[in-house]
């Protein structure tokens, strides 16, 4: 894939912020869905919990976006929220749900397709960068549904995300 | 999301078919990554092992394009791929690969924002539909990467689908 854009395209960018804000109400649920406990301890395989799998998309999506729109590279820092309970992860992901779209609003057309070393580490342009993000929030979503049912409780439905 | 085009879109068709069929790479791999037995029977929680997972994701993607394509409508039909080993299932996940490209490849610009009503089930623009059956794929395959942990078995890397 390249910066080149050579054809007419299919998604635009409100529509790709719709997708992955509903992706990310799932999410939530999903956190929500975890009992306390568990939210911070449960782990299949060696795994991480499903609160630090959280940590790590809040890790990239907010700190991504902010790169992409200010020009401005920090690494790449898992541990950059801090939350010690439920509440705490929920609140820090309600915030990111803000952020996200403020400066989502702040991305200028032509720099989707723009070359950015996200994090000095991942030199891709923004709109691969800002897919991955989202596929790997899906990932590892669907991680925590094994988790929840070898728990015995039912997660929320997939399609669910309005 | 609706079918009307209000701005400039953000992703390409071809760029839109790189990112799929670099997952149904890597969905490919963990699939070839399952021991033959544990493929079809191993489960936590009492959901589907990894052969029935991957099953929709090939009831979904060939068929659904194929509507796109031909506007012929037909049920959703889960077990329209049969197999009953590894080997099997890789070689319908090959043929399912090639498919994907020849439909593609006959889905003029505009039909990707129509509305299909897939599978007479899902009456969404074709686009939502496709991102849909990418993002199913995601999630279960991410559920898989936990049945091979439990298993003892290091799963591909997220990043490595090219």
């Amino acid at each position: 894939m390249n910066a080149t854009v050579t054809e007419k395209e299919i998604i635009t960018p409100s529509e790709f912020l719709q997708n992955w804000q509903g992706h990310r109400l799932l999410t939530r649920r999903v956190i929500e869905a975890f009992p306390e406990k568990e939210l911070f301890e449960f782990s299949i395989g060696g795994m991480r919990p499903f609160a630090e799998l959280a940590k790590e998309m809040l890790a990239i999506a907010v700190p991504g976006l902010k790169e992409i729109v200010t020009g401005l590279q920090e690494p790449y820092e898992e541990n950059r929220t801090a939350f010690t309970t439920k509440q705490e992860l929920l609140d820090a992901w309600d915030e990111a749900t803000e952020q996200i779209n403020v400066y989502w609003q702040q991305i200028p057309l032509h720099r989707f397709r723009e070359t950015v070393n996200l994090f000095g580490q991942y030199n891709f342009p923004a709109i691969v960068n800002i897919t991955y993000a989202l596929d790997n929030e899906v990932h590892h979503r669907g991680q925590g549904y094994v988790y929840l049912r070898a728990l015995g409780i039912e997660p929320p439905a997939f399609y669910d995300r309005w």
